[in-house]
């Protein structure tokens, strides 16, 4: 594999420059000169308060972000966030996916896909002290359960106040821990999306392209109790009130202006080592992505384009396909990327400012080695594990072990279950139960399943579980047809299918499950202690990571602390703050991305088939030059979509994207093809953030869509 | 098919605007001003007389253009121009297509491949009265031969001078005549080629495309006898001393810098009518696309790489692709056009001028229509005809034809024969005989000729020849299995693969013929009246349209006359002259091309895989930013293509790109992908020439190939 540089040397240096960095809100103000030279107007402190404007209109969805536009509890976030929800409002004679959807009132509103949730971040609280009290004696297994135990602890005290929900963030790789207490919003309704071929124009084609020209927003309603707290879905709810929301600006930004965003990003690797580069892309991720487009193979075939089981795994085959493509970029540009050779000098230079002195010979002389040997054996039966993994992508198997698991769990008492299977998770863990109905079908199901126990059985011997062997009458002598044979049987006689079944096993006992004669129940009954053996290795390994990972951090940080330079976390979907500039790249030599994009385009690009089928409407509003008030002078036309530097990754979706004076004037829904890699390492040269632009979204909704109702509601800065 | 605008209509006014207009250098000096005002820095009449500098030293090698470079007769052309030459030397154990070559001396230089020529145009004659003389009374095959007699007493008359080729050129479609004398230099030589890694760098992919990195240029050399009179190939004969030849500029040009391409454009179709467009890009194109990318299929699976049959047959792959990637992009963008409204509206506009004018319409009012109708009959037939002319891809059967129709034409006085069997076109006959040897393997001509008789026999029965017919044995139960085995017997008698052979056919009778047992030359006599009569059927139409089409000009002209504006005629491969400028373009919204690709450009397209395997060494020299005297301080680098607004067709690949001194300072080679449909309309948005930066030549022959004779040789402004 060759290794030429792309535009530029990947920066891999571990250091925020330029506009990398994903900062924590309370670094903010530190920050505050930098800021306003960058053209910030509002003072950054406000920023770094989490309950006042604008931080306070910024929510998550888990997953996803969103930010409240309007008094009563509007909340917009992208397309492709509230894709579950106007699925599952969908059927094949009325296809809101296909069609869009607006309600004209509150009570046209559609509930969301159940388990739903806004959550309003109210409070950060650096608990780290708590946290690691007592602990720091423990190695392994049992330092990793006693930071559990106390992240439990502090958990049960922050939910104690009803309609909170909170959660311990760990930092560094665990040198920090983070305390996050959100008011949780139960009762989500969708309120308004565009039609596909507006809200997902270019599908899968141009995902994570440029030139884009996608409207990747849709609408929910936050609502609540009468009394203003969260509730229940009821008819009798009452539209949330925010304690702020964001203007919408109709005038938008111009190329070289200051943008910022807030928002959840889930995962960066940015401080990962040289071996574990190497391992993530020469191994990782082309196993991956083989995986991931088999499986894609596999639903498409057995699930034909327009028939009920499609609907059902259309999400599943978005979030295959986008991280397919992802992975795709990945190995591409690591190829042409110098990556690990920079990761490898910038460890030297680590070691070298170590070895310089007596006192962090001590400290961190052997962080770098232990590090390594556990990253190693981490590795140890990684084929296994990732085909094992993507066995989560079945619902059956998945749906009898999680069942059985909460069988032993609630033998428990609450504060010694495993996290996910304590009372607090019920309500979640019901809803997941029932959503099966919606995201299943046996055929499918089965299909995959198959395609992944062939890929186990060619596994060595020395790699396979005896218990899991014999659950699936694995032999020597299996074969294609012997496999089929077994998962026939199973799925023909299994009753988890059923929404009432598997909503009963719940309340079952051990006893009971080990009596049952349903297959998969047999399965996981058969493979459990087995399992439980497994994740206590994986804890253990855990365990020590979380002691030596938080040294190493350290070491990184000691050393940018003496060059002066700020070192922000990698992304844990904890709420941070990017800031950056409206900016084109050159994604080759011999071509610029220029950073906006028009109407015009859509009409270029337009098939008339899908993804490029834009509303015949559409396009005729555009040919008659119908711009209104969201004409942009110097690119002569109404903006759709733009560049920024802003540093963002997956988890960012839907974040609203800020001017200078925190007014609304995208919504960041996606990164460019070259920046992907930038997980593991951000590149001034080609790192850009897509947005929709605020003039397109509020040109369709007036133009095409005529959701008079929402703009009017909204308050929007002309 | 949806017809929505690209970037800008494409034009299609019949009118001259911005840089459109491929211009008779007579046409030159009427535009002096406005070419000064452009940047031309010499005298515009100098361009018009073709015995003066520069344009004497722009030469035509019959299919592409060249220029001379050196007091020696050093010419410089294109890579893929001189391709068939590199081929032509090359073997498995000695490819000099892929490792590239260096003639050191004289001594060391290659003959070029059989019947290779440079054209050095003399002298250019309006003949339009003479050709006409006596013949507008007569019509059909009576006019058509009229004329075609004239041509050849003028061209007799013209070729009495020894060593002189000479061709009449119709413009307009007939409406001017205009007799072209050209010296003849016969003994043609390969001084040096770079690697084909360099040459034809993106190879397939890249073509049409941009961004672009490719070195597509290469010297010949012209030899002359001792008299200095063209000669044919001896070791005595002595470099060509040409009476001017093109500084090569090692500045280059700048960003909007005024260039201009003087060469020979093969052909255009900027005048076709409505009802001609229509057919070409709904009809002809699909249907072409459809056979080219088969008979690719079929010689990539007949012959694989490596194989010695596949090195006879990339000459025609390379022409096959890129004319199937020509008709893709013709239909992608017509599809995005407006061209044929666009056609049709210029023909209302016309037509209501024609209307207003009694006159005219006594001389135009019918023209349109009777033009219309005579290409109507000329399609009445064209799937059957498109068959039969893929045929020509086939070997056997045309030489067998073609030797027949010889033996026909010999026993006529040389003025009554047929073009291209007189005795002046004996000697490319004869090379075009012998060149056989290095261009065919059976396998792969019948596997073609399998392919295309299976499409003929399906057409409807009356579209069906006779004699056609009978010859291949078809009949109603014709199959497969049929078809293959009456080839496979013709393919294991014929003796037409033996050069001795083929060329002794030459001198035999019409007699001899009638008695062979030679599958092929049966044939051959078999269809012989039939093919003579479809013939004479074409000359009739082609004789009528060849009276109505300079009709329709003449309207064409008049009504642009009357606006001021002067007319181009279509490219026909006779010389003409483009001017423009050093610019960009945006193929997307959203995107944006810049005029200069850079040498890092190739570092970052490597893969080390073909076509994206530059020499090792180049990368190295790359990577060590070693730039010698050709750095561009505005891209930081060395230029390797550049961008220009020239409005350029294929014929004029090779064409010398010339700065406002006349100096070269580029070899014109490709149009982007977004221009090919420029034949039939230049749009000023989209329409860009591909050239290589005279910059790039010079560095891949200083730094990389240390062709230190030939730098020495050219006279390089610094």
């Amino acid at each position: 594999m060759k290794k030429w540089l792309l535009t530029a040397a990947i920066a891999a240096s571990f250091t925020a420059q330029a506009d990398e960095g994903m900062w924590q809100p309370h670094q903010l103000p530190a920050m505050a000169d930098m800021l306003k030279q960058k053209g910030l107007e509002i003072d950054a402190k406000s920023i770094s308060k989490l309950t006042e404007f604008p931080m306070n209109a910024v929510i998550s969805l888990g997953g996803c972000t969103a930010s409240f536009v309007s008094p009563k509890g509007l909340v917009v976030t992208n397309h492709h966030c509230a894709y579950g929800s106007i699925q599952y409002n969908s059927t094949p004679e009325k296809n809101l996916l296909k069609e869009g959807f607006l309600a004209k009132t509150y009570a046209d509103e559609l509930p969301a896909t159940p388990g739903s949730r806004i959550y309003v971040t109210e409070a950060v609280t650096n608990v780290t002290d708590q946290i690691k009290s007592g602990q720091m004696a423990k190695v392994g297994n049992e330092f990793y359960k006693g930071i559990e135990q106390q992240e439990k602890a502090l958990v049960a005290e922050c939910e104690a106040e009803d309609g909170y929900r909170c959660q311990v963030y760990s930092f560094h790789g665990g040198l920090e821990y983070y305390l996050v207490k959100q008011m949780e919003i139960r009762d989500v309704r969708l309120a308004y999306n565009p039609a596909g071929s507006v809200g997902k124009y270019g599908g899968d084609i141009d995902n994570w392209m440029w030139p884009r020209h996608t409207g990747d927003y849709s609408f929910y309603r936050a609502y609540v109790g009468k009394d203003g707290k969260p509730a229940d879905f009821s008819e009798d709810n009452i539209p949330y009130e925010p304690k702020s929301f964001l203007k919408v600006s109709a005038k938008g930004v111009s190329e070289g202006d200051f943008v910022m965003v807030a928002g959840y990003p889930g995962r960066t690797n940015r401080y990962r080592t040289a071996d574990e580069v190497e391992n993530q892309f020469e191994w990782a991720y082309p196993e991956g992505k083989v995986l991931r487009e088999r499986l894609i193979e596999i639903i498409k075939d057995t699930a034909p384009e327009g028939s009920d089981e499609r609907i059902k795994y259309e999400s599943a085959l978005a979030g295959l396909a986008n991280y397919a493509k992802n992975f795709t970029s990945m190995i591409e540009f690591y190829g042409k990327s110098t990556m690990l050779d920079d990761r490898k000098a910038t460890e030297q230079n680590l070691a070298k400012w170590i070895n310089e002195d007596d006192k962090r010979v001590e400290k961190y002389g052997e962080t770098l080695t232990q590090l390594n040997k556990l990253i190693e054996q981490s590795q140890a039966h990684q084929e296994r594990d990732m085909i094992l993994g993507y066995m989560g992508y079945t619902t059956m198997m998945t749906t009898a072990s999680r069942l059985y698991r909460l069988a032993h769990e609630k033998a428990l008492p609450d504060m010694e279950r495993e996290p996910g299977f304590q009372q607090r998770d019920m309500t979640r863990f019901t809803s997941s139960m029932e959503r099966i109905d919606r995201r299943y079908a046996a055929s499918v199901d089965k299909a995959i399943l198959f395609d992944l126990l062939k890929r186990y059985v060619a596994l060595p011997a020395d790699q396979r579980l005896k218990d899991f062997d014999k659950a699936f009458g694995i032999h020597k002598k299996s074969d294609d047809a012997t496999i089929q044979k077994v998962l026939d049987k199973m799925y023909a006689k299994t009753e988890l299918a059923d929404k009432a079944t598997r909503l009963a096993w719940m309340d079952k006992s051990v006893a009971e499950f080990k009596k049952s004669n349903d297959p998969f129940i047999k399965f996981a009954v058969s493979t459990y202690d087995e399992t439980m053996a497994r994740e206590t290795q994986a804890k253990q390994l855990a365990g020590d990571l979380m002691k030596v990972r938080p040294q190493y951090m350290d070491a990184i940080i000691a050393y940018n602390h003496q060059l002066g330079k700020p070192v922000y976390a990698d992304a844990n979907s904890s709420l941070r703050v990017t800031i950056g500039n409206v900016k084109g790249y050159a994604p080759q030599d011999g071509l610029v991305a220029v950073p906006f994009t028009r109407l015009e385009g859509i009409l270029a690009k337009d098939t008339g088939e899908d993804p490029f089928d834009a509303p015949a409407k559409q396009l005729e509003l555009i040919k008659q030059k119908q711009y209104g008030d969201y004409y942009m002078k110097s690119i002569d036309s109404v903006p759709v979509n733009f560049l920024s530097t802003l540093d963002t990754t997956g988890g960012n979706s839907g974040s609203p994207t800020l001017n200078g004076r925190a007014e609304l004037v995208g919504l960041l829904f996606d990164g460019v093809y070259e920046s992907i890699i930038g997980d593991w390492g951000y590149d001034p040269q080609t790192n850009r953030s897509i947005q929709v632009d605020s003039r397109y979204m509020l040109w369709v909704m007036e133009h095409l869509d005529h959701a008079d109702n929402l703009l009017a509601e909204m308050e929007i800065v002309k």
